[in-house]
């Protein structure tokens, strides 16, 4: 089994560093639930179950993992490669037990001064703002005085924005697994079969070739449920001449696959066909144009003309492409303000999400910016499957 | 299939409101992400994926739940049992596209008036405050200027802890799938599969008995890797003669089953043996002993006698069951703090985890506390599995 070495782990701490004296920011405090598991398995290959996880990265030196509970310490000796590991209470899991054992567990008072060493700390960085908790937030500022506390999103999605071989190699196999599962949804569907067991197949499929989980809550939606950009499977049985849309992402080694497309048995109404016919030819002319130095803003504005042709100019929710890698959706999204290049080992889903408010269809597909242009990560059956 | 009806929901916020008066709070904040989706589910039956979720019960009225872009928006029209429904833009995923469409979004200081109409707020709740966002938190604390914040995970907690008929009856489904799931994969298991082949086996039975999920992240753990309390299956092939753990819990409708056993190929070193008999053992006499009006801390305390009978005070990392509902692990706990009565209608796991460092075991069944006694949800093969 192919796996990123720990010299790949210790070059990003590297690059983190980096980044961070850029920014002037002394102290890094990355922040990761079981969901929102990315920044920290970035950095130390870490993700919780139960409890949260963090990591500490200091402007110079060793970075430190934290997590909750003694369960969750052995567990990240076991797993995490970064092996200076210490839990925090505000890490514990929302039902905690009354703990048999003794365990040494420590705030930020304590922790923060032994991993920064002599490092005076003027400025310290939040990654994962949006769900920093409030609780940890009161124990951080109490133990770094008078500070300043700024978000940091931006040190973690710099450094992650361009995949290195191996990330593209795991990559490309979470996309593989995708595609099969697509394959064996797509034999297995039947009229009178349900969202959920047409779901359960392509699931089933995933964790027989070796995903770890999925990329997001997977689902096939059908008919009038369709319209819905995000779903979840239900137990309603597929009919005849309606659109059926099938939005799989197998996980691999924490890599995120993602392939959607759509089908029916028999024939689609006029208008949900030409929707399709839209999505397809936009997916396609998108990953025709994509190419190292070609501006993101320049697709968007290609994607628009698109749908400004076809009178959609309503029917897109977003920009045609965003980024992926240990999140299925990562960005930098390809929108109005994308005024920057594309560049070589950016990993995109190119995602092309239409509604005419009746019925809805994404495609979606992997690609990989090359030296030269693009490499499609999945491209089985970019059409209407007719079955 | 089998559904809670929108009544039974309406029921939940009253009593929530009627805990609120208790405790004086005017306003309850309830706040959910996809991997701690329990308390939002508990109240409207949505739980998000990409954004996160909220709710706010007022002391009298109506609730409102919160969510982030507008594709969440569409998706808990959908899925959600409250339908007074609006987006704050603290809830958005962590990649936020740049929206095409315009929707409305809102923050607290216009969102609480209207949710509290005249009511005059001088004290509110968070339930899930150890994973409350400090943004949010600095945007509630401007929205209601003077009153105090407090930690209201209690509220959810105690209004959680019976279970309905209906809630039951979707926890026997979880576990039966469950048990399932286990029949499967102990059936699939031989010498040389990967720890990761058998929980694909059982997570792809799980799926097509109609699971949703799993209750947490499922795993095999083999030989040495037993020791590990929490744990992620690996690659490693499973030989004669050692242990190996099956650790599988199926998520139905949102409820959680669990179920935990150890298997051998041959036969267990005797100290291992050793260490599976004796929590066979504890689990047998625990679930003997549970019944209504048997204070927790009685039952802990029995526990106890055993470990230290056999001189594994130190083999446990915590008492011999937890409640579960929505949560796998949603507490009470039995523990030496459980001076309380059991009482009809609570479901728990009884959760026997034993190690000696080397090795380890977890026997683990649901059982729920019925008018008279107890009534297993799980009880296939409490043994050790030989195959």
């Amino acid at each position: 089994m192919i796996s990123i070495p720990d010299s790949e782990y210790k070059e990003r701490i590297k690059k983190v560093q980096e980044r961070m004296v850029k920014d002037d920011i002394d102290l890094l405090v990355v922040y990761s639930s079981e969901c929102e598991s990315a920044n920290v398995r970035y950095l130390a290959d870490f993700w919780p179950t139960f409890d949260f996880a963090g990591v500490l990265v200091p402007r110079e030196g060793e970075a430190a993992l934290l997590t909750g509970g003694p369960e969750s310490l052995e567990f990240a000796r076991k797993f995490s490669r970064i092996k200076w590991i210490m839990t925090h209470p505000g890490f514990v899991e929302t039902s905690a037990p009354d703990w048999l054992t003794k365990h040494e567990t420590r705030n930020f008072s304590t922790i923060i001064p032994e991993v920064c060493g002599g490092l005076k700390i003027r400025k310290v960085g939040i990654a994962g703002a949006n769900i920093f908790p409030h609780v940890l937030y009161v124990d951080l500022q109490q133990a770094i005085g008078e500070a300043k506390i700024v978000n940091a999103d931006h040190v973690m999605f710099d450094v992650r924005k361009i995949k290195s071989y191996m990330e593209i190699k795991l990559l490309e196999e979470a996309y593989s697994i995708t595609e099969e599962a697509m394959k064996a949804a797509v034999d297995y569907a039947e009229v009178g079969k349900t969202e959920q067991q047409i779901t359960a197949e392509a699931l089933a499929t995933m964790y027989k070739l070796g995903a770890e989980g999925t990329s997001y809550s997977i689902w096939v939606a059908s008919g009038p449920n369709t319209a819905l950009s995000l779903y979840r499977p239900t137990n309603r049985a597929i009919n005849e001449n309606e659109l059926v849309q099938l939005t799989f992402g197998a996980k691999y080694q924490g890599y995120c696959g993602n392939m959607c497309r759509g089908m029916v048995f028999g024939e689609l109404p006029e208008s949900v066909r030409r929707l399709v016919d839209i999505a397809i030819e936009s997916e396609e002319k998108v990953i025709e144009m994509v190419a190292p130095g070609v501006k993101g803003i320049e697709v968007y504005k290609m994607f628009s003309k698109i749908l400004a042709k076809y009178g959609l100019e309503e029917g897109a929710l977003y920009g045609p492409a965003h980024g992926t890698g240990l999140q299925e959706c990562e960005g930098p999204w390809l929108d109005a303000k994308s005024d920057w290049p594309l560049q070589p080992n950016m990993v995109f889903n190119i995602d092309i999400w239409l509604s005419d408010g009746k019925s809805g269809i994404r495609y979606e597909d992997g690609i990989v910016i090359t030296d030269r242009g693009v490499k499609e990560l999945t491209s089985w059956r970019r059409e209407l499957i007719r079955k």
